[in-house]
């Protein structure tokens, strides 16, 4: 049975292996991107579950509408505005997750041949999204606050995009933002080419300081914004959302009909109750507080144990912290001390489209206590000390 | 904002705007292919997801494996074994439903102008999943059994396809079946070919009468097989799967991946607890019975209802009857005298590839009260009386 040609020019997932090897007991894992399951908030679902199939249950078992259930769509319409995304209910369709919509927003604009512009590094599943349909894939220069848009405006001129994808706000894997001139002048590059840009925001509620920045709809409206529910409510709910301009709507409902008819009723009901309800925010700030304690302890503890020259993003929100090495000592060299330490995360290469990365890596801060960082940056730091030559090995 | 190119060449739905007039009150529609919604076994799902949250919630919100839940794998496979679709847990992949089994196939399989072969009439929703990736669909001649294996060799001799598919158990739209001989013949002309089939089974476990036929698995290992929850449980859940051989699997995993990571982790238990039941088989029993005998009072009410020279389907189950008018008629036209008399089907022409089904019309039986399928097959009469010019109307 011969596959279609993508499959065969597909990398297979280092990631994925990388993740085997974390499970190992007394492992302690900085690599997955995983919320904290003792955050989830269990009572809340528990009731909204109970109560939406007590109240209208066989309603929310038929099938429903394409675009997904209205109560949901008002709500996310308000609160997205609030955030400075701009979107009417009608202007969002409900999805499997984030990934489901980078599928559709591929689905609905990509043909084969076609260009898409991407930061360097950038997140993974969107080349796996985009892969399947096609599509020539250029990394754009960016910096530590993603995409740049001088960059970005040669790159328009040489050659017609069809797409630009971006992660304007704690980007993974760096874990910084796009301050509000950068956003600006990445929508204005795409608003005067007519060029469909996505801003990817899974993280954006995931603020522990500074100061919220507008969407990338803001500043011009036919941007496509993609949300999810997995940072903010839990991943295995697979529930997220397309906000998309109305000459895309169309394109994108057919193809989420095509692969999936509509997402689960019951579900988008639930997370409609959790979000409306007056406990919500008191959910969320109980996130941004624990989240932001474990990354502050991350940054601190990295600060001690982290020898000379190893430098590393401070980011305002979201889940991961990005390290560069010292005097370009290898990631992919330390990963193997590291799991000798019993310590894990991600090498920097996979993020790069091309060469790059060689010398970086991917923490995330979600997944662990307080305790698990400060053992874990210890044992990182041992690991990165041997690599350096700085000292003799401190531990195992 | 330019669309891919099959958004283009999609024709626009038909059976999405005959919906929208079966829901204007009063209208009895038989046009749908709802299940019923007093049948969903809702204590159970209501149980079920109580005692999943309170057993291991958090852990059922958390992202998990590709593949699907290892418990609902292992009751698939026995279930599925029994009813001679021979498959080990590791050949079962979960999906959003059969919808996304057939995207992943395509996805998996199809490169652009890649042949599909496809009975005729046909399942709409296939042909909308496949689109997208550009393959040539050809119709293979069919009768009341489906396809027909000589054509199929035929068309398989003049030029390889990609993808042969098939619905050999209560097919949608013409709700007959394939004797054992007609799959075992199927089968025979794809295993000869190494072409890949897929069995599409939404129906299956659906039977009101006769006897159960092997799945095409059961001839030849390498056949894929498409399940679903939406008829048994409830469609709102959103959940099926693919039944693959193991050469096809790691394709359609990357595919599922880029997709939606993985399909909702509750759910997924949530089904594996209701299966495991000891209530389950007697649910599906009063499924077979609720549904057999409204499909019996279907063709019942039709023998004294409709005109001499209406000729139709007599299924052993699913969930539609197809009607042929006499003397060449249209549906199309009986469409809007039907309305008129507040009684609603769909046509046959979308449901055939390139020409066909003028004279044909579906039935949907699943979503009607005994009460509702008597009037509406008098009005259906009445309607059909009026085209032929039989008699003057009778109602309105």
């Amino acid at each position: 049975m011969q596959t279609a040609r993508w499959v065969t020019v597909m990398k297979p997932s280092f990631i994925r292996e990388i993740l085997k090897v974390t499970a190992q007991p007394g492992v302690i894992s900085f690599a997955g991107g995983l919320p904290a399951p003792e955050l989830f908030p269990v009572p809340e679902l528990v009731a909204a579950f109970a109560d939406a199939l007590a109240g209208s249950g066989r309603q929310l078992l038929q099938y429903s509408p394409t675009e997904g259930d209205p109560g949901l769509r008002a709500v996310l319409s308000e609160r997205l505005t609030e955030r400075r995304v701009p979107a009417g209910p009608d202007d969002i369709l409900l999805t499997n997750g984030s990934q489901h919509g980078l599928d559709l927003v591929a689905k609905a604009l990509i043909d084969p041949g076609d260009l898409v512009l991407v930061e360097n590094p950038t997140y993974l599943g969107a080349l796996q999204a985009f892969g399947p349909y096609g599509p020539r894939i250029q990394p754009v220069e960016s910096d530590e606050e993603g995409m740049l848009p001088g960059a970005l405006a040669d790159a328009v001129a040489r050659e017609r995009p069809k797409l630009v994808y971006v992660m304007p706000t704690f980007q993974n894997p760096r874990g910084t933002s796009m301050g509000a001139a950068r956003r600006t002048a990445i929508a204005a590059v795409c608003r005067q080419a007519a060029v469909a840009v996505v801003e990817d925001d899974p993280y954006g509620e995931l603020r522990y300081r500074g100061e919220e920045q507008p969407g990338i709809r803001s500043f011009w409206d036919q941007a496509i914004y993609l949300g999810t529910f997995s940072k903010t409510l839990a991943p295995g709910l697979r529930l997220g959302w397309v906000t998309a301009p109305p000459a895309l709507m169309g394109a994108l409902k057919l193809g989420l009909q095509a692969t999936c008819l509509h997402v689960g009723t019951l579900t988008q009901r639930v997370a409609a109750m959790v979000l409306s309800s007056a406990d919500y925010p008191i959910h969320l700030a109980r996130l941004r507080q624990e989240y932001g304690r474990r990354m502050s302890v991350m940054l601190g503890q990295m600060e001690s144990a982290f020898p000379a020259g190893t430098r590393w993003s401070n980011p305002d929100g979201g889940l991961f912290i990005w390290v560069e090495l010292p005097d370009g000592l290898q990631s992919l060299d330390l990963f193997h001390l590291a799991v000798a330490q019993k310590v894990a995360f991600v090498p920097g290469q996979p993020f790069f489209v091309g060469e790059g990365g060689d010398s970086m890596l991917r923490l995330n801060f979600s997944n662990s206590t307080p305790a698990q960082i400060t053992e874990g940056m210890a044992r990182l730091g041992r690991a990165i000390a041997q690599l350096t030559g700085a000292g003799a090995p401190l531990g195992t």
